[in-house]
C-alpha cells in the first residue's frame, strides 16, 4: 500500500516513477487495456460524462445535514432497538414512515423471525476478600445463572490462548475470567483479532467452568461493559457469559495477583423469545433505464440494547438513506434501481439469510453492487472495490473524486461487505471503511449514543458512498464481466 | 502572571529585564529584605543549605512507585467508601495499617458521627412520546421518590438562570432538568462556575417542580452520572434530585425541542443514617528539634460510591503518605513533625469540622502550614503558597526547586486549602493545583477507577509535595510572621 498507489488517471505506479511521459502517453494506453480487460462495459468516455455530477453531488454530500439528522431522530424518537423487540417493530414504522416523507418510488417492509434474547436484571460483586461491586453485562445469547445467582471462586487469565492452555478439569467449579485488552486499531484488525473471545464461554465450560466473564471487547476506559453476540459450542454445558467493564477486568486481575483465592457472586437474567418478529425495510428510487439492475446501499436498523444505537448503526441508516436521496434530487432517476436495504437483525443474525431467501438467485444477478454502511460515522479512509475495478476506469474515476475527501481506492478488492451481505451469492461487494480509532469506545456499550456522532465527518462518509453509488446507478458498469477469478 | 515571573534567586522582574548586574547585587538586597518583611525567622543561608537535599528528595520522589502503590492497593482492596459506611471503616482500618507498616511514629483515628447517605435501586425512562431508559444517579442527600416513583412532565432549561428566571408556580407538577454543559477548564473555575446547580432542587421546587434533575457536572461524555452532595434550602419542599449521563440530558433537551409533552418516571430510593461512625486517620513522624509544630498534609479517604475513589482521592492519600514517608527516610526526622491526616468526611461534609474541633485553637497555632492534595491524579501546574511567601527567599527557592517539574509559583496567596482544611484559624495555606482537565471527566462517576491514575504523573505531584513538605519541616520558616493582611 505504502509504495503503491493509483494517481489520478494514471496506472499503479509509485509516485516517484510517474513522470510526465509516462502519465500523459504511457498510462492512458494502459489504462484503456485495464478497462478492456478488468471493468467490461462501462467504457471511458461514458464514465468521464458522469465526473462533474458526481463532483457535484459529492460537495452537496458534505453539506448535506440529512445524515446527522436522520441519526438524531432514530436515537432520540425510538433509541435502542434490539432485534425482534416492539422497539425494533417502531423503529421499522419509523423508517417506513420517514423513507415515504423523503418521496423513495417504493417501501416496503420484510418481516422474518428471529429467536430474540432479552436481558433481565443482572448484577455481580465480589464477595471475598475484598468485596466490591462489579460492572457486568450478559452476552447477547448467554443463559441466565439459577435464580440466585452462582458464587464461585474466579480464576483469570491474561489471555484467551492461556485459557485454552488450561488442562481439562483446571476450571472445575470455577468462574472463568478473561482479561485480554484488545488494541486500538485504525481498521477493524483489532476487533477481528479478539471477538472469539466472546465466544469462549464453551471452552471454559468444556475445563470445568461454571460461568464465564471476558473483559469488554473495548479500546475505552468507561466502565460501561459492551456487550455483543456469543455463541454456544454444541455438546458443552451452556454456562452464563458476561463481559466486564475494562476497568473491573482489571480489578479482579490485580486482586487475583495478591494471591488469595478470590470469590464472585454473579447474577444474570435473560430470556428468549423463538419466532419474535422483526423488520426489515427495504426503499428503491427506481431506475430510468435499467430498473431491474439493482444498486444495493444498506445499513442495519436493530441495535444492541445498551446504549441508543447512535454509531452502530444510526449513523450507517442516516448516511445511506441520504446518499439515494441526494442522487433522486437530480433532475432524472439514475438509469438503474438504487435499493436502499435496513436490516432488522444484524447484531443477533438473520437478516443476511432473510434478504437472501427473500431475494432469490435470480434477483441477485440483478445486483450490480451491494455496499452495506456498518462501519460507525467517521471519515471513510480506504475504499475496497470488487476484484478488477480498482484499475479500470472506473476505480480510477473513483479515485479521483474521493481523493479531495482524504479516501484512498485499496489494490486489494473487497471481500467481506459486512455481515447482511454475506449470504449473497456473487454481487459484487464495495466496503468503504470507515475510521474506527475511536469506534470500539463506544461500540455495543451504553456510550453508543448520539453525542458521539460528528456531523462533519458524518457527511464525508455519506459524500463517498454517494459518489459510489451514483457512479454505478448512472453508468454501464458491470463487475462481473470483468471479475476476475481471485482478488 | 504572564508579565512577571519569580526567576532563580531574583526578584519578580519580567525577564527581559533581568539582567547580570540586577541578578548579582540588587536581588540578593531586596531579596534579604523580602525575607525580613515578609516572611520572619528563615534566613536565606538556612534554606540555603536545604537546597540539596530538597532536591535529591524531588527527584527520589519522581522516581518512587509508594504513591501509585497505595492508590493501587487502596481501590483493590477497598474501593467505593463512601463517609459513614462499613467501607469507610474499613479503609480506616486498611489506612491504620498501612501507615503503621510503613513506620509513622504515631498512627491513631479520630471517630465522628455523620448523616450517612446511603443510595438505593434507581431508575428512570421516559414514557412518552418516545420511550426510552435513562441513566440517573441521584445526588447525594437527596430525598428518595415516594415508593413507585414519580411520573410527570419534564421542563428542561438549558442553563440554571433560565430555571431561575421561571415565574412563581410554572413549574407545578413538573420535573424540572437543568441541561448546563460544565466547561473543561485546566483549573477549578469550570467546577466551580457550575456546582450550585447541583444543589438548585430547593430553587426548583420554590416554582412548583416535584423533582430534579441536573445534567451531570461532567467534561466528558460518559453515560455513567456523575453524582455529588447537594443541600435544600430551609422551607422548601425537599424533592428527589438527580444527575444525568451528559448524553441523556442531551436526549430530553431533543425530545422537548420536538414541542410534545415528554413524561418520564423517576423513582430514586435512598436513606439516611443519623450518628454514623466515620473517621479521619492521622499519622505523624515526630519532629527531631520542633515536634510541637505541625506541618499538615492532608488528603481524604472517603469516596462517593460509584465509583472506586481513585482520582478522587485514592492518589491524594497515595502522594501525601509518599511524601512524608521519603522525607521520614532521610537520615534523621525534620525538624517539625509531619503529620498527614486521611479525613473521613470530604464529599459530605463533617471532616473539616471535626478535625477543627479536636485540635482546638492552641494547636491550630502550632500548625506551620496546612495543604490537601484533593485535584486529582494529574500533574501540578502551579503552586500558591502562603501571602507573602512567594517573593520571600522560602518561594523562590521553592520555585527554583520544583520549576524542573514544569511548575511556577502564583504571585497570589492560596486562600483556599481545600474543604477539609476550611475550619482552620489563622493556619497558613498553601495550594499545589493539580491540572483538572480531564479530572471531571471521572469526578463522582462509576467512572473514576484505578486505571485512570497515571503514575509518572501522579509521582511529579508526589515530588511538589515532597519538596514542600520538607521545605517547611526543615527550616524555621514561619508564615504567620510575615502574612500580610491581604494576598
Amino acid at each position: 500500500m505504502a509504495s503503491a498507489v493509483t494517481y489520478g488517471e494514471g496506472a499503479i505506479v509509485p509516485r516517484r516513477y510517474a513522470g510526465l511521459a509516462f502519465r500523459d502517453i504511457v498510462a492512458p494506453l494502459l489504462g484503456a487495456l485495464c478497462a478492456l480487460v478488468a471493468a467490461g462495459g462501462a467504457a471511458a468516455a461514458d464514465l468521464d460524462s458522469l465526473r462533474p455530477t458526481a463532483a457535484a453531488l459529492r460537495d452537496k454530500a458534505l453539506a448535506s445535514p440529512r445524515a446527522y439528522e436522520i441519526t438524531e431522530a432514530l436515537t432520540t424518537e425510538v433509541g435502542a432497538r434490539p432485534a425482534g423487540s416492539p422497539a425494533m417493530i417502531k423503529a421499522a414504522d419509523w423508517a417506513v414512515a420517514r423513507l415515504k416523507t423523503l418521496g423513495f418510488d417504493k417501501v416496503w417492509t420484510e418481516s422474518f423471525p428471529v429467536a430474540a434474547w432479552e436481558r433481565g436484571p443482572e448484577s455481580a460483586a465480589v464477595v471475598a476478600p475484598y468485596p466490591q461491586a462489579l460492572a457486568v453485562a450478559a452476552l447477547g445469547n448467554s443463559v441466565p445463572t439459577p435464580a440466585g445467582g452462582i458464587e464461585a471462586e474466579i480464576a483469570v487469565f491474561a489471555t484467551y490462548e492461556a485459557l485454552l492452555a488450561a488442562p481439562a478439569g483446571s476450571l472445575a467449579g470455577k468462574i472463568a475470567v478473561v482479561n485480554q485488552p484488545m488494541p486500538r486499531t485504525q481498521g477493524p484488525d483489532g476487533y477481528f483479532a479478539t471477538t472469539r473471545i466472546r465466544s469462549g464461554a464453551s471452552e471454559a465450560a468444556r475445563r470445568g467452568a461454571v460461568a464465564y466473564l471476558v473483559r469488554s471487547l473495548s479500546t475505552g476506559s468507561s466502565r460501561s461493559p459492551h456487550t455483543g453476540g456469543m455463541r454456544y459450542l454444541p455438546d458443552l454445558p451452556r454456562i452464563p457469559a458476561a463481559a466486564l467493564g475494562t476497568p473491573d477486568a482489571d480489578l479482579l486481575a490485580r486482586m487475583a495477583a495478591r494471591g488469595r483465592p478470590v470469590r464472585i457472586k454473579l447474577a444474570l437474567s435473560s430470556r428468549i423469545r423463538e419466532g419474535a418478529e422483526t423488520r426489515t425495510v427495504v426503499a428503491e428510487f427506481t431506475g430510468r433505464e435499467a430498473p431491474e439492475e439493482i444498486v444495493l446501499i444498506g445499513a442495519h436498523l436493530d441495535s444492541w440494547d445498551l446504549g441508543t444505537g447512535a454509531v452502530d448503526d444510526a449513523s450507517g441508516v442516516g448516511l445511506v438513506v441520504d446518499a439515494a436521496k441526494l442522487i433522486a434530487e437530480l433532475p432524472q432517476r439514475p438509469r438503474r434501481t438504487i435499493r436502499v436495504a435496513l436490516f432488522g437483525a444484524e447484531e443477533i443474525g438473520g437478516s443476511a439469510a432473510a434478504y437472501a431467501a427473500r431475494h432469490g438467485p435470480e434477483e441477485q444477478a440483478r445486483h450490480i453492487i451491494a455496499s452495506e454502511a456498518d462501519t460507525g460515522a467517521d471519515k471513510v479512509y480506504l475504499a475496497e472495490l470488487p476484484a478488477g475495478a480498482a484499475s479500470a476506469p472506473f476505480g480510477r474515476m473513483f479515485a479521483d473524486l474521493v481523493s479531495p475527501l482524504g479516501i484512498v481506492v485499496s489494490q486489494t478488492a473487497a471481500t467481506d461487505g459486512g455481515a447482511d451481505l454475506s449470504r449473497l451469492k456473487d454481487v459484487p461487494l464495495a466496503l468503504l471503511q470507515q475510521d474506527l480509532t475511536t469506534y470500539f469506545d463506544l461500540h455495543h456499550s451504553a456510550d453508543d449514543t448520539f453525542d458521539k456522532v460528528d456531523r462533519h465527518r458524518l457527511a464525508q462518509a455519506t459524500a463517498a458512498w454517494t459518489v459510489l453509488t451514483y457512479l454505478v446507478a448512472e453508468s454501464d458498469v458491470d463487475f462481473r464481466k470483468g471479475m476476475r477469478t481471485s482478488p
